[in-house]
């Protein structure tokens, strides 16, 4: 079964890596790259390095983004130099940014830095940034549009959200590769990511979304007995007026999906979200240990493949 | 007394040092900039770092470069990514690189800079680039024009040198301070750098080299017994078809010196560097511990206190 998953920061990153053990090369991780900043003259791509660490299996195990056995002594010279801190980089994860903007200034494409990195890491799976054009998520607040990292770092998600604005993406081409794994892929994964900043900006790249619409979509709900895991997700559904829940990730998704998973403590929402074009699975989908990444991926791939398999058994009746 | 001190790497720091110790304010130490490069996006300043690294205590006392209690871990990573790791840099040493970009890309001149750093580090004495306009070192070799960290680091000095270059030393402008300091000096000391690629790009610019006419100035010999302690000065001596000696050094900057500094070991050379216009003083010059630096630059000073009161008493005669 070859499988697209899209993904943003660190819940869609465990998901990402729960299904790489599975599949290896069958999967192909759509990352978005609307987080990407500019800071301190590197160029910083926080879900993509997120990804990429998680599946290389460098990942921070304690803070989910960032490298593990990190070392923090060029932020700190920095800031005792008067210099900006509000991004935390680490001294290895800095190599990362620093090789990733040399080679971007040498021109070569964000997908091809991303695929050499991989090779590099050794991982198996094909991430691709979902566009190699630069399409910033503008966060718009009760204190005015913000830079999403301005947003989610440096003031901490605390600015009311009002709405998004995801700069140049419906002009941005995906990034090669992106068109082809999704043609041929037999399941789409929607990661437990932030359905508004992570999911949102992927769907909005030229014709990601359109593309989408013929295919078996499966969302993960990212958020779990009314709040998220991490991030501001809940949050932001609410200051926008709906509930968090389940549900109103479901609703959200809309017409897009085909399948949804939520957690068990959410069950009793199985028969408010599941309709005659929406199948809902309900699963423990909290991930906290490598395990949990594993199980919850071969309980979406089992979903996926059962509601595959009812497609065309009704094709062939 | 008001001293400035020419400078380049690590010698040059070490003198700068033991000048600073007993000068405090009144040292002004002129830093060498032509070895300045960009690298993995960088503005990389080595010898303006090692003598302020030197002078803030924070030098790497094995290297002589760099800082102490350093990692590794972002050059590690560019390492592992297929980037350059030719030039070694440290992640706290790192940190400086990345605020001194940031702060020249925001239009900050690099003296400016420079004095932004040496006040968190502490540093009393001032420390100036000799100027803020880049000056890059050409180094000409029989495998052609090599940039200085080139020949230096990368080619590790094998190349035979034919001459050097300073490109646009000519134009450029003293930094800000610099003219002031050299016209309020009673002395001008000429550390025991490497005379062709330290202290000749220093001279080079602008009108640099003319204001020191009518000055006091004593250089310190970096060749000792016939050999540097650090770096190709020597080889450079030769190659350019001179003998690697003290004596070169003296005939090197010629009618530039009042005095001259070698060390007890080519003592045997006094007597033909010695002349009406050119006063020697004979030490110990070599610089192994911290105690040797201060005492060498309390030599140094005492022998630039004697020629200035003979001046006084001839004048007055």
């Amino acid at each position: 079964m070859k499988v697209v998953a899209l993904a943003g920061g660190v819940g869609g990153a465990k998901l990402a890596d729960g299904l790489a053990q599975i599949l290896l090369a069958d999967l192909t991780v759509v990352v978005n790259t609307g987080d990407d900043f500019d800071h301190l003259g590197l160029r910083i791509c926080p879900d993509l390095d997120t990804v990429c660490y998680t599946l290389a299996g460098l990942a921070n195990p304690l803070m989910g983004w960032g490298r593990m056995d990190e070392t923090w002594h060029a932020i700190e010279t920095v800031a005792s130099l008067g210099g900006p801190d509000w991004f935390n980089l680490g001294d290895r994860d800095m190599g990362t940014h620093l090789e990733r903007t040399r080679r971007l200034r040498m021109g070569q494409p964000l997908s091809e830095i991303t695929r050499v990195f991989c090779q590099a890491w050794g991982i198996e799976s094909l991430v691709l940034p979902m566009s190699n054009d630069p399409t910033p998520t503008i966060v718009l607040t009760d204190q005015g549009e913000l830079p999403f990292q301005e947003y989610f770092v440096h003031q901490k998600c605390i600015p009311k959200v009002t709405g998004f604005r995801f700069e140049g993406s419906s002009r941005a081409v995906p990034a090669p590769g992106v068109p082809d794994a999704i043609r041929e892929a037999d399941l789409i994964v929607v990661c437990p990511s932030n359905p508004w900043v992570s999911i949102d900006p992927i769907l909005a790249v030229g014709s990601i979304r359109a593309s989408l619409q013929p295919k078996t979509v499966i969302a993960v709900s990212p958020i779990i007995g009314g709040k998220t895991v991490k991030g501001p997700a809940g949050k932001m559904f609410t200051e926008l007026g709906f509930e968090s829940s389940a549900k109103a990730v479901a609703g959200h998704y809309g017409k897009l999906l085909t399948g949804f998973v939520l957690d068990q403590v959410d069950g009793d929402d199985e028969d408010k979200i599941h309709s005659s074009s929406l199948e809902v699975l309900v699963t423990q989908t909290m991930m906290k240990t490598p395990e949990d990444r594993k199980q919850l991926a071969a309980d979406v791939l089992s979903f996926g493949y059962k509601i595959l398999s009812d497609k065309i058994d009704r094709k062939e009746k």
